[in-house]
């Protein structure tokens, strides 16, 4: 169905996003797989053509052009080509809004245009082993001492922490026994500060063009000048930037499973079985009808709710319900497009058993299905 | 999630249709509910209120605004209130549109004000026995005899079809053995006519406020005055006009949808077992959470439908997904809904019950879900 | 698949039981759908048959054979032939068991004669408005006075309770702070009792042909002769009867699923849609082979149960995961049915459209599925 | 619920079965997985054990008890303890028994003490890359020269391919136009014959303790002598082991699933969020409650069959219908399972994680879920 989301500046970086795409992704993803991330020459091919700075000010690099769209576009173009940009999703989306909405000048100075360059990869530390999403009970400590703030504790699931130069540290800084949503922290750990060290590397069923860590932090001396934002302050930052988060999973979920459905086109249109194409079959027919019609059902939803984001108008629980419907989507409709590749589906030269193993995160992460539910069903008065 | 479908005007219909609705509808819904019809005054009273004819020319007595959207608010306004507005709905999204674009000056004359104001009562006749949605094998003639057609045939689940004053009928005036297309017309038989009788109301699940009967034609002498639009021509306007027939269902299915969690909401707030209210279990909770996601999606789909249908725009396969979306999520939705009420969801007295079953005939009708595979399939290359 | 559940014996019941459906049931159905009940004359028909006596010992008249099984037949041959036997099954296999276990010497004189030639018809009133299956939340009080219990208060969703010569109603004969499982009686209340009435009949989405009743009870002064088993012990009774209960609801789930098969093959062989029969598609093919598939599986299932019921040995989680699964299964299986019949699935004069509303109870009641899981999950240690 | 498939010298294996699987498989599995495959020793580890053997006669030093179930109980308690058996089920099931039908004395002598013993590894090579399952389209040839046959052909997908020892070829010895079923022939390929060559080693998305290798037949002399059965014959032969062949699919299917819950309940129970275990949760009870009522019914479907297939009395379509539930059952149990886990479903330390991608396999490999349909379809009469 016909879409209204994008200007022709959205179609003018989609080209170039395409291109880009094509001639610095493709042809090496695999050995990428292997590798399990990308390497930093291509963040920083991605820095000089300006993609990873699009709301970066213009002083620092940037393109000074703070518009969600201009992520929609580049999710869609990795998934149109059946890869995705690594880390490249959770920088842009995750991370960047808290260096945009609170670094100081001096933070700006020192950190934006390594970010618009893509020299500096970031990472957020959030989850630690055991309190799962329950920030309130986190235990990592930053403990004031002079100028300098002491980092003890251990964090996992952290996407991209083997590769972070920068990372942001959730700590909590102090205890409130009347408001339990204060006193946590955020703190920039660098790259090679004393105490701070990576874990290991986490297995991951898909997703593996990106590393996923444990990272530990030991008696990490941290300038107060790696302060972001407020002291005591990060609960509100980190419910603040949640429902683009929830946002940037689903405009992927709808990218991959509408590339899925091309992928099946293609397969089914050339495969043949008992002498006729597996296209011809009524059974493949309707399954891909009702992968289409449910994905241009999730693209309406999700177009809607970007347009809301652009304005500044998404609310929290419109947000969970277009991660839910988007993600649940994504399942059905991949693990049905497999399913008309036979045994070729179960194999990972095939880009549709990629879809699948990555589609199975998004259901979990930035807030499960369940968690989702709790807030639409708040929002219903229930 | 907001909507940006609807201006000021549209608002202001809506307060008028939902002050109608109350206060004209529901009090005697059960009434009409056991007598399988809405009284004719009530359509006059529509028709006195230009609820009618809002796309009828003002010349005629109609408000001259063409446009579908008050159509969305009618319907809306009525599930709202957990009705139905009978053959209004039939009435004005599928056969005014033949009455509109191939009407000539004469019978817009003639039967325009009538339709306006409530006072001309229509139904189609285009299912026969046995040959389903099969145009191409229709076997009801109309065979030329001087400035008459005289018609034979016999035609089955026409909507409205016992109060109809007026019966759009598509007969075969000739037959081309290279075109299966060409040779049905639509004739407009008037009550009374000798040979047109009326057969057997036909006994459905659900939707008790609309008749549908069976009907009879056995030399009907109708005039050559009374043909719409071309003789032969009339596959090509049934086709023409059925993405809006698709469309129409779709915006029902949404409505009904919403107004069940509505219901549910209310009722499982109300309802106690052992002790605790029925919505705060979890069950309940993430029930409506997901069925409230659904109608969001829905209703997204369904809006970016009914803008692209505003501006003439709207595809036959999008009219299609978005029936084949709509329709089974109203299933879906309102099978959940129900469950929510226990044993009462299975009395007669709770509207849920009603929902219930006047949404299986959502897939069928206008073309069922599998009809709407097959166009959305070949409209993906298959 | 091959079924081991019947011996010779059940087997020449069958051909008694099919014989009177065909003769007795089939051609006067839609006339007793319209009168919302059986006939007495039916059920005495049955009686004489020595249907309805299978497990009464032979001194009164009956079988003398308490053998599960033959109720399993009855309700297959009825569903084979599209029809229920209306209050037949609740009377055999929810009402009988009570009298066959607690009634005295005195109380099988009097009424096992009676109940075996179908001239005395039963009803259970449990429910009360308001409480649904909190029975400790019981509000219907019998207090004793003399030879006497005067019972005072109001029952709703009683099947059978208009027709019902013996009503055994749930009262509540103390209260123990305690023990909320104590104080409950099952005491019989006789059609023609001073102060009992029936009220209004509740119209129901389907199951037509059985009546639904709200009873009441005014200082009802019913013989101490007519408390069934312990006064205060009833808590326990209704408790052990509950596994037959869920398990003769997925009896008739699993027979109608498997008899709207039939009707769709047939259906879809005979019925012809552009120039070829709608059984031809693959989809109406893959439909009615996942359809078969969910029957067989279910049939696996419930004839296990069946057996360890009839040895004694039916665990309440397992009647629970029989019913779950067999009732959401006869919901699936008959509406993927339905559809394949169109238009034709929507009236009722096609016995699919019975089926369908027929089946929406069966999720909800003899509990509804969300009590199963809850069942379930106990026996799971959650 | 009660099985009651098994006799007491069952659970005397399934002792053996469980203690080896635990000591012996369990604690190297992980290496196992990165390595692509069990280790030769731990088949003849096996073998010692009398678990490869159980079905070969007792002078070729097999357990001459060619009871299915014996294969039922290696897969529940491989399963039981989160692993596989490799390559075994594929060897037992799949492969053995064109030895044990077709092989002559003098092969009985040759291969069979290997066998039993675990030494001798085995494959079957059928599918061809382009074909996939139209034997009629194969294209691998034998052709006769004196007493060898000349083989010369390309196959993939083969299960074992890189391990084994010996390879039965289905290959193409004559073409016969009037049947198509006649002209295939199994012949043993061994291991070092010239000629043979083992190709690359497939990535699979699961099911990492297996390779499954495309392997490549250039002038390939295979002796008369080891031709299994008749020449031409083999079109049979495969047709005949088919519902085995799915049998042992689903027996899979359904341990695994079973396993899943139970690793669920572990993890919810143990797991904290919020202060809560994630098992007090309703939702995860009803999840839970759910997977275990489908595990229940497609274990009586399952054991129905095993129960016939046993007597010789399995057929075609009763095989495909269990091999389309239990699949199917499988992937929404597992599915469902992994949820419960969040963040850690998606790490391949979990088992969980393994079992989901070990199961999407299931619904395609031994005939997909579409080609089930097909047969249950035709045996329905469509």
């Amino acid at each position: 169905m016909r879409r209204d989301l994008f200007t022709e500046d959205h179609e003018a970086f989609r080209e170039l996003a395409r291109d880009f795409v094509e001639k610095e992704v493709v042809p090496d993803y695999p050995l990428w797989e292997k590798g399990g991330r990308m390497p930093r020459e291509v963040f920083q091919k991605m820095g000089s053509l300006g993609m990873l700075g699009m709301a970066i000010p213009e002083e620092y690099g940037g393109g000074g052009e703070p518009d969600y769209r201009y992520n929609v576009v580049l999710q869609e173009e990795a998934a149109r080509a059946l890869v995705t940009l690594s880390t490249v999703r959770t920088q842009l989306e995750v991370i960047l809004p808290y260096f945009l909405h609170y670094a100081n000048a001096e933070q700006r100075e020192r950190w934006f245009p390594g970010l618009a360059a893509g020299t500096l990869l970031t990472a957020i530390a959030m989850t630690e082993p055991g309190t799962g999403s329950d920030l309130a009970g986190m235990r990592t400590t930053a403990v004031r001492d002079g100028d300098h703030f002491v980092v003890n504790g251990a964090k996992t699931f952290i996407t991209g922490g083997m590769q972070a130069d920068l990372v942001v540290v959730v700590a909590r800084t102090s205890t409130d026994p009347d408001n339990r949503r204060r006193g946590l922290t955020l703190l920039v750990v660098e790259d090679g500060m004393d105490g701070f060290t990576r874990g290991r590397e986490l297995e991951k069923m898909g997703c593996k063009v990106q590393d996923t860590a444990e990272l530990s932090f030991v008696d990490v001396r941290v300038p107060a000048a790696n302060v972001l934002g407020q002291v005591d302050e990060a609960f509100g930052y980190l419910g603040h930037n949640l429902p683009q988060e929830r946002l940037t999973v689903a405009v992927g979920s709808v990218a991959q499973a509408r590339s899925a459905i091309a992928a099946a086109i293609d397969y089914t249109q050339n495969r043949k079985v008992f002498g006729a194409s597996v296209s011809s079959f009524q059974n493949t027919k309707f399954e891909l009808a009702a992968c289409s019609t449910e994905v241009e059902a999730a693209q309406a939803m999700l177009d809607r709710a970007v347009a809301l984001h652009v304005e500044g108008e998404l609310s929290g629980p419109d947000a969970a319900r277009v991660k839910l419907f988007c993600t649940e989507m994504q399942q059905r409709v991949v693990d049905r497009c497999l399913q008309l590749f036979g045994g070729y589906g179960y194999m990972m030269e095939y880009p549709i058993a990629r879809l699948y193993t990555d589609a199975r995160v998004a259901r979990i992460y930035a807030g499960t299905s369940e968690v989702m539910k709790v807030i639409i069903a708040k929002s219903l008065g229930l």
